[in-house]
């Protein structure tokens, strides 16, 4: 481990000017003139997974942007670990707001300033280095390693689940590694092992064949507005409970010790309430704001329309209403059931005078990992080495599709280690990444790599 | 009476040319390209009105378009009767769709087509060659009799209750006679005595700084359109009663006469329902559907909106919603007092988490001219003595502006003797006036004017 860490802090400058090299690069994948750019991107790694010792390193097309492979699978027997991450990047607009330009690395403040950097170059980057580390001072790696970088994470892994299906020998693993979530501070390392889902719909309300003058019918006929409000209103208590009947059924509840873990995690409800300029905050009662966020589903109107928005008055009765609506699913939860449960209840509920079609949209499962499994607790023991403090287990209440996709695909544990702070401007102008957390991510994964055998018995 | 009535047979054509001349002028007062045409409009009432006997005939400017007056004031001591009526035409798009020209008047079905043949220059008409002939035969009036054409009804009556308030004393009279209105049917005369009134509002609702990610934070925060929904629904019963306290306490309910009298018009719920393309009609319980219609009053949802309205997906948390609400009043209810108690309801049941702002609009009054009154029951006799049928009461669901004005006004009876029918294209391409209408209107308007001394034992 010495020699290890005595190599990354002397070949620093070499890699961080690897890093600019990739960063250079306009990977941008919602662009279609980038698409020259998203392959050169693609090459680099694949150049520095060779260079770094791996094999069969190549590009691997999809009906999309290409996959970059590599593997070392010199220990049979020993576990496979697959580390995935991404190589293209958000859009720049507005550039004007840019301190240097997003394809031009800069380094001031102890952080690298492109786009990609945080989200997810470097992380991603990290892995390559920290793996070539213990290659080039050992010989080997102590475990099976195989990369699955892909090219569309920004518009929306289109084509990645299909692919993985696809070739699904080839990158199945005992577990699944990805640096691209958020540490909850600088000092405070974290280990995300749950995640929501989503289930999406939409409801369109009907009532007479068109819009009817308020003076001439109104009182006798039904007004598609009236009757989305009350159906609407039956889907939550007043306090913010929801009450699709079964909608928490298969919810898995949060057990003591996670409770109590989230207990000592920093937040102040009042500061946070103050923050987003709210009079009160509001959530299912008995449970805490992060364990609202974290661990409780939800159903959230996303959007409402009917009749007349315009400026001053139109005394229109509308026949038309409009709801958009998606949940937030927590583990124990399906996506499709839920979607059955909404579509029972809109048909139990709907109003006199009305009908309604039910329209399902995207859905995608929550994610929990097995918060003792030894690749999990590893992963807090590795922060722990490299940043003198103890990290911490939380959940995220939004959801990573490829999260998911691995899941449901291999059904082994997947173990966010991230390395990106919140406030790194992925996605915004001046994104940037913490050299601090580029030294200390690259320890944190030597760590985890090099203990992964002893952690799984293997 | 007789020779009256022969002297209108004899000139039927003459009074044809006459109301030709009159709908071939494209006064569209919502055009300023029509300004002079406007102009012409009233210059020719003028004339016809000094033509038929009246003096002063003359043009009275306001803020808008001109109004048309002219008295004939020869019976100190009777009563004055105060004929209200409109020369200004709705515009004519889509042209493409008139068979004949709309400033081409066509007789074609014993119906004259034209843009204003029914709303309102035909049934003005009506008036001033009823008078005339009872002025050329008889050599005066049987009562003081003042015009008021305005050149502005199409655009709202913008500047009609001002100039009203200017000339209070030139316009006074003991009652206001209109024809804008629409009979039950061709052999269904009917006289209006009611209308309803309106109060407009805006319901603004926020609760945080800005759209949230319901990932990140739905759970814990206030969502707006969920708000507004728990809001709106405060707002009705489920059957359709309007829930905000002291809503139907001015409410004056129906006499048993009045709803004997509805029961006895000709209506179908069934025929109804299916040709507004209703699963089920929706009203107040305890009232028949020409009753919610006529004399009860409504809180009409005309729109809302907020968050997402796209198509797909968008997982957003709304911080804002807005609802626009109109309700028809009727007789005994103070439009600002109903804005009074929506407001207080809406203060009242704002949800937690929420604020909200509470926008007056637009108020008119509702009107209710004195069932009994010897003036309402005079107009039923006219009818019946030119129809052969016996004219009914009824209500109407809407509200007409100038007949509150003159209402509010004058505190006097506004009787709605009208002569149009409900198909005849009113703001529609093929606008017509059917001639059977105009010449029995003509001899139930020569009835009520000679015999409402009696009537008002004047």
């Amino acid at each position: 481990m010495d020699a290890i860490e005595r190599r990354l802090r002397d070949r620093r400058e070499e890699h961080l000017a690897q890093l600019k090299s990739l960063l250079s690069i306009p990977s941008i994948s919602a662009l279609s003139e980038h698409k020259q750019d998203i392959r050169r991107a693609a090459e680099f790694l694949k150049e520095a997974l060779t260079d770094a010792g791996f094999q069969n390193a190549q590009l691997m097309e999809t009906a999309g942007h290409p996959v970059v492979y590599g593997e070392w699978l010199g220990k049979p027997g020993k576990p496979t670990v697959l580390v995935y991450g991404h190589y293209d990047v958000q859009p720049v607009d507005p550039l004007h707001l840019w301190q240097t330009p997003p394809f031009e690395p800069d380094i001031r403040d102890n952080q690298i300033y492109a786009r990609g950097a945080s989200d997810d170059k470097g992380p991603t980057f990290l892995h390559i280095k920290a793996l070539e580390a213990i290659l080039q001072e050992q010989g080997e790696l102590p475990v099976n390693v195989k990369f699955c970088i892909e090219g569309e994470e920004e518009v929306g892994s289109a084509h990645l689940e299909a692919f993985l299906n696809e070739h699904q020998a080839q990158f199945q693993a005992d577990l699944v590694l990805i640096s691209d979530t958020t540490m909850l501070s600088p000092v405070k390392p974290s280990i995300c092992y749950g995640l929501r889902g989503l289930a999406a719909c939409q409801i369109d309300l009907k009532t007479a064949n068109s819009d009817l003058h308020s003076g001439l019918y109104g009182g006798a006929v039904p007004n598609a507005v009236h009757a989305l409000v009350e159906l609407l209103d039956t889907l939550h208590a007043p306090d913010g409970t929801v009450t699709v009947e079964g909608f928490y059924d298969d919810v898995i509840e949060l057990s003591p010790e996670e409770r109590a873990e989230y207990a000592k995690l920093p937040h102040d409800d009042e500061s946070y309430r103050k923050s987003l300029g709210l009079p009160a905050l509001h959530g299912e009662p008995g449970y805490t704001t992060l364990e609202r966020l974290w661990a409780r589903p939800t159903l959230e109107l996303n959007g409402i329309y009917g009749g007349f928005q315009g400026e001053g008055t139109k005394t229109v009765i509308p026949n038309e209403a409009h709801a958009k609506v998606t949940c937030r699913l927590v583990p124990g939860q399906d996506p499709n059931k839920i979607l059955d449960l909404i579509e029972t209840h809109i048909k139990k509920h709907t109003p006199v005078g009305a009908t309604v079609t039910f329209i399902r949209q995207d859905g995608g499962y929550p994610y929990l990992a097995p918060y003792d499994h030894p690749a999990i607790q590893l992963a807090a023991d590795a922060y722990t080495h490299a940043y003198g403090v103890k990290a911490v287990f939380t959940r995220m209440g939004g959801s990573i599709p490829v999260v998911e996709t691995f899941s449901q695909l291999f059904h082994k544990p997947v173990v966010l280690m991230g390395f990106s702070l919140g406030d790194e401007n992925f996605h915004a102008p001046n994104e940037h990444f913490s050299l601090t957390n580029f030294d200390k991510g690259l320890r944190t994964l030597c760590y985890y790599y090099l203990n992964l055998p002893t952690a799984l018995n293997a």
